[in-house]
C-alpha cells in the first residue's frame, strides 16, 4: 500500500515542466471546500487574535510594544508559520532534485508564513491607517529578507487570500509567504519572455509598459508620484489590477522604507475603489518579484497583482491558460477610476 | 470614454507572453458568480431540452434520428454555437496580430461551440451507455477535424465544465468545444518541453510515463488494452486524473472509432470513481492534443485531463504556477482504484 509520509514534497511534471508542492499535512486544515457554505470556519476562538497566541506556532516576527512578551498581546502585526504549511524548514544544506526515470523530486525544503496583519479581528487591510498598512509591508519586505538570505531558498512570494472564495480559510484579515526552493513557472515564464525581449531591445518590458500606459491613459486606475495602478491590456480576470513602482527595480526585497509607505498609499487607494465597485469582493494579491538575491536585473520589474474574485473559475483556464475575460481592462480601470459618490448622493441616513 | 466594441479580441500579455481572450459578450452569460447560490440557473426552461432548439442558435451538427428535421427534436446529440461565445467565425483570411508598442491583439476569430451531450435533462455524460459516450466523443472529435481544416484555427480545445462550481452556467449535461487562433500557454509549454526531451533522448514524454506508470503500478486507477488512467506524479489538484492512449498519437483529431468506444469506457469508469470516492464532484476535463493539423509529431502525445473541483482555488495558484496539493496522487490512485461497494455493504433500502 505505500502510505505517503506526511512531508512535504516538491515534484516536477515531466510533461510540462512546472513543479508542484504535494502537502500532505494541509489537508488537515479548516476546508474552504464547495461543499460547505463559503464562509470561514467560526468554530472556536479564533487563533489571531490577542490572547489566543498560544493557539499558534511561536511568533517569528512581531512589530509589538516596548515591555511585551513574544506569543503574548501587546503586537501589532505578528508572523508565525503556518500550522498547515507548505513547506517547511530542515537540513542544512540545499535540497537536491533526486531522479527516478523521467521524474525529479526534492524535499519539501523552505517556508510557509502567515503575517496577522492586525490585532483588531474585524479589520481588514485596506481599512489599517496608512502607516500601518505600511507597516505589514515592511514585515513582508523583512521576512522576504531573511527567507532570501538562505541559500536554500530561490524564491519568495508573498500574497493574500481575502475572504472564503478567494480561498481564505480564517476570516482574521492576514497576509500569508511562501519560501520556494524552485522558481514557479509563472515566474519563469514572466522571467524568460522579460529577457528575451530586453536582450532585443535593452529595455525593460515593465517600464515599457507603464510609459505606454501613463500616456495612453485609458487602463489607469491611479497613480502618484511612486507608483501607477492599472488594469493590463491582457488582463486574465474581470478587475485584474497590476500596482508597479515608477523605479526599476527588480526586487521587493530591495524596497526602502518610503516606497513601502507609498505602495501603502496606493495599495489601500486601489482596494477602497474595488469595494466601491464590486460590492466588496474577495481578492487575492501576489508580490511578483526576480528570484531571491537577484536584486539587481535589468530585465524585471517588481509589481503586486490583485485579482477580485467575481467568478467562479471554470477550470478550464486552469488546465489551457486559455483566459476568457468578459470585462475589457478598459471599462474596468474606468469603473475604478470613478470617484467616491459625493456625500449629496448618499442616501439620508 | 471609448466603449470598446462587444466583438471578442485576443491580447498577448507583453510580460508573461500568455494570450487572453477579451469577450466582452461573455458578461451577458447566466452568472456563476460566488455571490449567488452554486447552482446553475434554473429559470425558465431548459434551452438543451428537446422542444426548445428554437432558443439556440442554429444547429451545426447533429447525431439525430432518420426523417427528423434539424433544429427540432430527434437528435441524441446536438452542437451548436456558444450563445455567449468567447470567439466568432469571421472574415475570409486569417487574423492578423496588429501591433501597438508593446502590445499585440487579434481578431478574436474562431469558434465555441457547445456539444448537448443527451436529450434527457438529468442524465450526466458517465450515466450515459458506453456507445452514447462514444458518439459524444465521436461528434468532438468530428468537429475538432472541421475546425482543424479551417488554416485559421491553430488550436482545438474539447473541455466540459460539469457542475456550477466547475464553471457550468446550465444544468443539462455539454461539452464545449474552443477553436483559437493561438495555441494557449499550457499547450506551449507542454509542446516545447516534450520537444526538447525528445531532442535529448528520441522518446516520447508520454510513452515514456506510460511506461513508467505501468511498472510502478502505485498511481494507475484503470488500465485496458488501449488506455491508460493513472494520477499524475505531479499532481496539480487532489484527484487529478489524466487518461492516456497506449498508442502514440499527437492529436485527438486523427482517433479512430474503436479508439474512441475505449476512451468512452475508461472515461466513464474512472468518472464513476470518482462519483463514488469523491461523492458527486463537480469537475472539468480537457482533452489536450498537438496544434490543429500537427498529427503525427512524434514528441507530443493527445491525453484526457480531468480535475473534481474539491475546494476553491486560492488564486494564488493562478497567479504562480505554484501549485500546492494536500492528497498524494498515490493515494488519490489508491481511493480511486477501490472497487464498488458489494451489495451486502451497502444499507438495507
Amino acid at each position: 500500500m505505500g502510505t505517503p509520509s506526511d512531508a512535504p514534497e516538491l515534484r516536477r511534471d515531466p510533461i510540462a515542466g512546472r513543479w508542484v508542492v504535494i502537502a500532505p499535512d494541509r489537508g488537515r486544515r479548516p476546508s474552504a471546500s464547495p461543499s460547505e457554505a463559503p464562509a470561514p470556519s467560526a468554530d472556536g476562538p479564533c487563533p489571531f487574535c490577542p490572547g489566543n497566541e498560544r493557539s499558534t506556532p511561536p511568533e517569528v516576527d512581531a512589530r509589538r510594544d516596548p515591555g511585551t512578551a513574544p506569543d503574548a498581546p501587546g503586537w501589532r502585526t505578528r508572523v508565525i508559520p503556518n500550522k498547515f504549511a507548505a513547506l517547511r524548514p530542515a537540513g542544512a544544506s540545499g535540497p537536491e532534485a533526486e531522479r527516478s526515470g523521467i521524474y525529479e523530486r526534492m524535499e519539501g525544503v523552505g517556508a510557509h508564513e502567515v503575517i496577522i496583519e492586525s490585532p483588531e479581528h474585524e479589520t481588514e487591510l485596506s481599512a489599517l491607517p496608512i502607516a500601518r498598512i505600511a507597516e505589514v509591508l515592511e514585515v513582508c519586505r523583512d521576512r522576504a529578507r531573511a527567507h532570501a538570505a538562505d541559500p536554500r531558498v530561490r524564491y519568495v512570494l508573498p500574497f493574500k487570500n481575502y475572504g472564503a472564495w478567494a480561498g481564505a480559510s480564517q476570516e482574521h484579515s492576514h497576509t500569508q509567504l511562501l519560501a520556494t526552493p524552485v522558481i514557479p513557472n509563472v515566474a519563469q515564464e514572466e522571467l524568460a519572455e522579460c529577457e528575451r525581449r530586453w536582450s532585443g531591445t535593452g529595455s525593460c518590458s515593465f517600464c515599457a509598459l507603464i510609459e505606454h500606459e501613463r500616456a495612453e491613459g485609458t487602463r489607469l486606475v491611479a497613480e502618484d508620484e511612486s507608483f501607477v495602478a492599472l488594469a493590463p491590456f491582457a488582463s486574465r480576470f474581470a478587475y485584474e489590477t497590476w500596482i508597479l513602482p515608477l523605479r526599476h527595480a527588480s526586487s521587493f526585497e530591495s524596497a526602502g522604507g518610503g516606497e513601502l509607505r507609498a505602495l501603502a498609499a496606493i495599495l489601500q487607494r486601489t482596494l477602497a475603489a474595488m469595494r466601491r465597485a464590486l460590492d466588496r469582493p474577495c481578492y487575492n494579491f501576489l508580490i511578483h518579484s526576480a528570484p531571491a538575491r537577484q536584486t539587481a536585473l535589468p530585465w524585471y520589474h517588481w509589481h503586486v497583482e490583485i485579482i477580485p474574485k467575481l467568478s467562479l473559475a471554470s477550470g478550464f483556464e486552469w488546465g489551457t491558460g486559455a483566459y476568457i475575460n468578459a470585462v475589457p481592462p478598459e471599462e474596468a480601470a474606468e469603473r475604478l477610476r470613478a470617484p467616491e459618490r459625493a456625500p449629496a448622493e448618499r442616501p439620508a441616513s
